[in-house]
């Protein structure tokens, strides 16, 4: 079996950290050894550096144009200079965000239009594109609850309720028309999140150990 | 008569910010005291920060898409914070680069599709355009010859010959096409230069002193 790109998405405080780590367990578990992990924006020295700029709260305003295109170029970085490396040389990579957020956030939360950033990702990713991605799912109102109790928010979890809302309606929107977006409901127990997530990876890539 | 943003626009060599002096100088001379200067890729704090990743020279690849969604990621943040509230409160701007650049050296230098540049801009400037713009022509021969005795030479100054060469080809037609765009010969003295550039600015802004 080729390396595969496997994402997990969703709002803040759905529990993306602790669910690649359960992705990471279930593909060392079944013999999948050699492991990357990315995170975006960011995930390269450049992608890095895009990503405190989109993240760091300034004196300047970020438009929302400048904030889509630092996304992507941040993207693209990471998928021209360490995803396609990795998964050429046979190596798994697990992606905290990737696309399907900037489609959220920017096109459902900021409202830009989704046609522009489709045209933009044509053409910096062409058809590169996850094999299968978990969206966590998870009422905004208790994801930034979750959020806060882990320490300072960054510029972008500042908003306003209703842009999670307008970010949360893009995802579940986009999930249910793409077979590889997987909706896991994020508001159970951690227990039943990591069986939710077993039984979409092991249906998914059937493997089995 | 209310403010303008006029643009210096040329290769590596070219003399651009010595055009920006005479500019300047004619500017005060013909009784305009609110002036403002703006570089690009730069002119705001974020912008800059932006700068610095195209310009640097780096030990991770720039990938051509990630430099050209920087460029008007930066571009923005300096129209929409800088520039237009500048022209708002009646002041002159005059930029050493602006949209130019990008046409001419990542869509004639690098190959990047005009289409797909022309959709960027439209999405993130809308109708924004400089009044007046001089591009300032030189041999890229001669222009990095001149470069290189200033000193050393950043990522972009680092390309080969022909880069330039078609970065220069797309400049010019790009001019002839555009009654905003004056050509300026700048393989002249300096003083030839001024002159010229003085002939421009007195016929397109119909100010006398």
């Amino acid at each position: 079996m080729s390396a595969k790109f496997i994402v997990i998405e969703g709002l803040e405080g759905a529990g993306k950290s602790t669910a690649v780590s359960y992705v990471l367990d279930w593909l060392h578990e079944h013999g999948i050894t050699c492991l990357e992990t990315t995170r975006e924006p960011g995930g390269t020295p450049l992608a890095e550096k895009m990503r405190s700029i989109v993240k760091e709260v300034h004196d300047e305003p970020l438009t929302i144009q400048a904030e889509l295109l630092l996304m992507y170029a941040a993207r693209v970085q990471l998928v021209e200079n360490r995803i396609k490396p990795a998964l050429e040389r046979g190596c798994w990579v697990v992606g905290d965000r990737h696309d399907l957020s900037s489609q959220a956030y920017q096109g459902g939360g900021r409202g830009i239009d989704l046609g522009l950033i489709g045209q933009i990702k044509q053409a910096v990713l062409g058809d590169f594109a996850p094999d299968l991605t978990l969206y966590l799912d998870i009422d905004p109102a208790l994801g930034l609850q979750r959020a806060r109790q882990r320490g300072e928010l960054d510029r972008i979890e500042l908003e306003a309720l209703a842009f999670f809302q307008r970010t949360r309606a893009r995802y579940l929107e986009l999930a249910v028309q793409d077979p590889k977006i997987h909706i896991i409901d994020a508001s159970q127990t951690p227990e039943q999140v990591q069986t939710a997530i077993n039984a979409v990876l092991e249906q998914a890539l059937c493997i089995h150990g």
